[in-house]
């Protein structure tokens, strides 16, 4: 099961990810707490299995880091009611919604999509993927995240705004999910920029822990 | 080799857009002429080939067309020089990047991701993938569309603001793009809305041409 499940992230062809959905994580960036799910998408092309090393890109302004629980999708899903959208869930992760903070104010005041601050390379770090028989209650875990020795964030996921059956069955009615497609849920508060050379831990309480080093993105010098 | 092709969307874990790319089409909406490509993400949930019927989705406004030339990538590809982009390339398609134009401009308004109004599933059309070598000059393309009898888009790549080996250097310094992995590189002015009932034809002059019916979307009543 474990194995199996692992190679869920091979098959994945979306991350779709939710904004602001912990109060107080939108309240701290200065936004509304939204009527409905605030989405956005980021490639697969960004996942970084753990252990691997976060790449800050050059002239960007700063990188922060935003813990939250990745919620992996078992089969195709369509226009799912909440009443069985748990059946859609093969498990759970704890995921990095990394995010170039000063390219995602650029971009929220000029009306602009969020891709470069979310959607490059490294910038979903996600540990391994536990089957959902080892979470009994996605309701109610504590995800937190320290950059070395500070802890950054914590929160529980008894706080989001919008709950997992709700988020997949919204989604649903708006883009088909497969197999191995991945929902981020949102963040709790206490993000914050991390600089190279550090390192970042997190984790979901008594289930999974991750670690990566932050360096600079080397970029060939031909591009 | 076109049949490999056209496996290649199948491959697909994402689809890379350009926005603004030609000049008089961010124009006609009233925007500047970008300084870089504005990149945005769409899922490969949204593609729909050739024959099929689009959906418009209830209460949610405009539904616009607007038909764009698809690059399909050959191999990965990360940190590309424009030099040697091109070999990058497996074939090219004749896409419609469908805009629910109501959402976007709320979107845009309110600094939000362009998710909802670009990535419902069937807003992605596309034709069968050309190799690319029956596409000798990319850049001098003929793009048109049609309403029922009525045109409404006809354009040339040749007045695409950023060119395609630039679009694939750039987004490759962003994120990594893979086999089968496709980019939308922007459509020529003319864009509008289209109204259940109506057809769409569109193509590239005397390369392909593609026809879809469009309907309102049915939802289930469970959901
Ligand atoms: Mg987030
Ligand atoms: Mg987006
Ligand atoms: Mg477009």
């Amino acid at each position: 099961m474990a194995a199996a499940c692992e190679k869920l992230l091979q098959l994945s062809t979306k991350i779709v990810a939710v904004g602001r959905n912990y109060a107080a994580h939108a309240k701290e960036l200065g936004n509304a707490v939204p009527k409905e799910p605030v989405l956005f998408l980021k490639p697969t092309s960004s996942y970084l299995p753990n252990g691997g090393i976060i790449q800050i890109p050059h002239n960007e302004g700063s990188l922060h880091h935003e813990v939250e629980l990745a919620v992996v999708i078992a089969k195709k899903a369509r226009d799912v009611p909440q009443s069985s959208a748990m059946d859609y869930v093969a498990g759970y992760a704890l995921a990095l919604d990394m995010t170039a903070r000063d390219l995602q104010a650029t971009a929220k005041s000029a009306g602009l999509p969020w891709t470069l601050a979310k959607g490059q390379d490294t910038f979903t770090p996600i540990s391994s993927i536990l089957p959902k028989n080892l979470v009994p209650n996605p309701d109610d875990l504590e995800l937190w995240l320290k950059v070395d020795e500070e802890i950054r964030q914590k929160g529980s996921t008894k706080d989001m705004i919008f709950k997992i059956p709700f988020i997949i069955s919204h989604i649903s009615s708006v883009m088909t999910l497969f197999e191995g497609d991945v929902i981020l849920t949102g963040t709790p508060p206490g993000v914050g920029p991390v600089k190279e050379g550090q390192t970042i831990t997190a984790g979901i309480t008594g289930l999974v822990d991750v670690q990566f080093n932050v360096e600079k993105r080397k970029k060939p010098s031909s591009s």
